[in-house]
């Protein structure tokens, strides 16, 4: 069924990029200016995702970072994190990006992540594979993890995991990111703290399409249908190939 | 003294930035000939700026990542890195670059570093402040850490470090960028491996002239006249503002 444009979608995301990049780097130094710098561009890009969905999905509810969650007792439920990854973001690093994701009865359905910097788009329609640009994506699955293997963690992993993983961890500094190199199968997989629907609705549909699952910490199946009202996951996440997530799992115990 | 044109040091750290991004993701999902293009891009680079240097200053010595040492008993011996970052290249990251240190009679002299794909360019002359493009930049103090501080560590600090600081870490997957980033004042401070001298010949002029410093993680100062010959530094590092760098020492023990 594809109810959805998500031609229509990608250029939505791609014009909340654009304005947003016109924010980066504006403010240099000054690190409380440069964080209310990038509450406006949240705001802004927020305000112009909703424009574009209400005005053609008028019947959609939307819940977003920045304005919350609107009326979720909808068949779809937009949800939107106009720059994930502020604290890259302010900080001058490249990987924050635009997310947008559509749940339909409480599942993820569709997303698009677009990543202004490297000017790549991420996106997947509720049926086909995911794809990078105009490339299809795939997870990867080792055999055996060598050094240059990795795995994207949290900024703030290092307080509350022991990680054993024998290749290298990288904190991207952004969820959507961390679930769309998992898709592309760059990272073998990924490690997320207690994030917030709009922080991986979209990706979640990415990386289902690109053969990928999540799964909880604790090894629990996970169900998204109560984040739509703005709690968050109960507990941390790992991202990978089916085959890697009890492997992945397996090298992380908390602190 | 200003007896090197640093236009023209820059110049040649564009263009070589410039050919390793055709390189970048150009191939997608087969790591094993992704690893093969990056060998090419870097070996490209590298006799690019080889070529520019001896062209340019030919008495001067070269030591570099994939050539290696070249004649180093000369007063002015330059140490580059052509892509510093190849894990990030190779998994489509965005923060790798290109690194082109001079060292004068064994002390970091000058430093150019360019970031291709957030069109960056680091820099600091042997006189005068440090610059991210045409920007002065510097280091920063906190008087108290939060939670949205960070600071930079490598992809392996997991396997290597208990790391107890109270805000965030990233992983960068570049040496150079990490010194960057502390020298522009977003992150607090950098814990760094055993690195190469072409990993931080620029970066730690960079940093100098923003107004840090580095020292060992034991506590011991640092020289690099011995890392001429291709030696790596003799243990990891921590680099911030001078009145940064014990505080940021006590976050970190051996695992």
């Amino acid at each position: 069924m594809r109810d959805i444009d998500i031609t229509e979608v990608k250029a939505w995301a791609r014009e909340g990029g654009d304005l947003a990049r016109h924010y980066f780097n504006n403010v240099v130094g000054k690190r409380k200016a440069d964080r209310s710098w990038v509450t406006q561009a949240d705001v802004e890009v927020e305000q112009l995702l909703r424009n574009r969905i209400a005005a053609r999905y008028p019947d959609h509810g939307i819940m977003g970072e920045e304005q919350g969650v609107g009326e979720i007792d909808r068949e779809f439920v937009w949800s939107i994190d106009p720059i994930d990854g502020t604290g890259a973001f302010v900080s001058g690093l490249p990987l924050w990006c635009v997310s947008v994701g559509l749940m339909r009865r409480g599942h993820p359905y569709l997303g698009v992540i677009y990543m202004p910097i490297l000017d790549d788009c991420y996106w997947a329609d509720a049926e086909g594979p995911a794809y990078r640009n105009e490339e299809p994506i795939r997870v990867i699955t080792a055999e055996t993890i060598d050094g240059n293997d990795w795995i994207a963690v949290s900024s703030n992993a290092h307080r509350i995991f022991t990680i054993s993983f024998p290749g290298k961890t990288r904190s991207l500094s952004s969820i959507a990111a961390d679930l769309c190199y998992v898709a592309r199968g760059s990272a073998l997989g990924a490690l997320i703290g207690r994030a917030n629907l709009w922080d991986i609705a979209a990706g979640l549909s990415i990386l289902r399409a690109a053969g990928g699952t999540v799964r909880g910490l604790s090894g629990a199946d996970l169900t998204f249908h109560d984040m739509l009202d703005g709690r968050k996951l109960p507990e941390p996440i790992v991202a990978a190939s089916p085959e890697m997530i009890s492997t992945l799992r397996g090298y992380v115990s908390r602190r």
